[in-house]
């Protein structure tokens, strides 16, 4: 849990009896690969914090495609949050690509945390707004970007994913053919 | 100012006096057809909340073809909001389809709103938790409907706007072209 007040306190500080609280509303969970944290369907009973492994999440569209709408590390947090957030069923998956564990906490517990601390507020204000800036660029990304900026843009923002996720995943992420990313992979060696 | 009470009030409760206080971060701007409220390049003083009007948020791609990041009406919140957060020049513009008001609120006086007031910090989380929302709909959207599906939803959720807005700029934010777009409004009258 010492991973978790780091986090919260990159933001904003606590004292050890508010940590102490705060903590009892995470609950530790060990994952191994391929596992589902979510599964399209089920209750999005959670939002996870990763404190180690890497993740994907994604869905499949009508035909049975399958589209990643983001991968996760160290630090990042996810979930199908449009299930999480209207509390409806999930429309996506939350899979496990490398093991690792993971903090769990529920929408009802967010909330708490939110209304009892301003702290905490502001703390899940300051990160919904960098994830709010993360999706505004992934649009822009897939709006107007060329297979080359895509590739670019991902390796410099996401230098250990490239190395770390197998490349038909990434290329899934960058809405490019497997052939197009495996060019552009040897023309970058 | 009533309606941005009004707008506060549909998410938390204010007290005349915090109002009085609130309103005064607040400008009002009216705005003009074709009027330009962040122009690529410059500075982005402000988030606007919408009285009035029709607006588009857009950027132009390096060979200079448009991409409609947003459109937005009353009680929508919008500027370029990746300049804006990291206070850093436009890359967008923000344009004014239909002549209106909005309310303009610096940076600086929503980060100074938000930390004297737990209630705005509320405020502005809960209107974050909408935009990520919408933006990570915008995402699947793209990522994998048809210009039939990207059109029914748009019609769905916006009907106004279909109405609203020339049909090139629907087009256009729906990714599609016109002549596709043509054909679905006549399909569907």
């Amino acid at each position: 849990m010492d991973r978790l007040r780091q986090h919260i306190e990159e933001i904003t500080p606590l004292s050890n009896e508010e940590f102490d609280y705060i903590k009892s509303f995470f609950i530790l969970k060990k994952v191994r690969k391929n596992q589902f944290l979510v599964h399209e369907g089920d209750e999005v009973k959670f939002e996870f914090l990763v404190l180690e492994g890497i993740y994907k999440v994604f869905y499949l569209d009508a035909s049975g495609k399958e589209h990643i709408v983001q991968f996760a590390k160290k630090d990042w947090w996810m979930t199908d949050y449009i299930g999480f957030f209207k509390q409806k069923n999930a429309t996506m998956f939350v899979e496990c690509l490398q093991e690792g564990e993971v903090l769990c906490l529920s929408l009802e517990g967010r909330e708490k945390l939110a209304s009892e601390f301003h702290t905490m507020e502001h703390f899940f204000r300051v990160k919904l707004t960098n994830g709010f800036i993360a999706l505004q660029q992934r649009i822009t990304f897939l709006l107007s970007s060329t297979p080359q900026e895509r590739y670019e843009e991902f390796s410099k923002l996401y230098p250990d994913l490239m190395l770390q996720i197998p490349k038909k995943y990434v290329a899934e992420y960058l809405g490019v053919s497997r052939e197009t990313l495996s060019r552009l992979y040897s023309n970058n060696k």
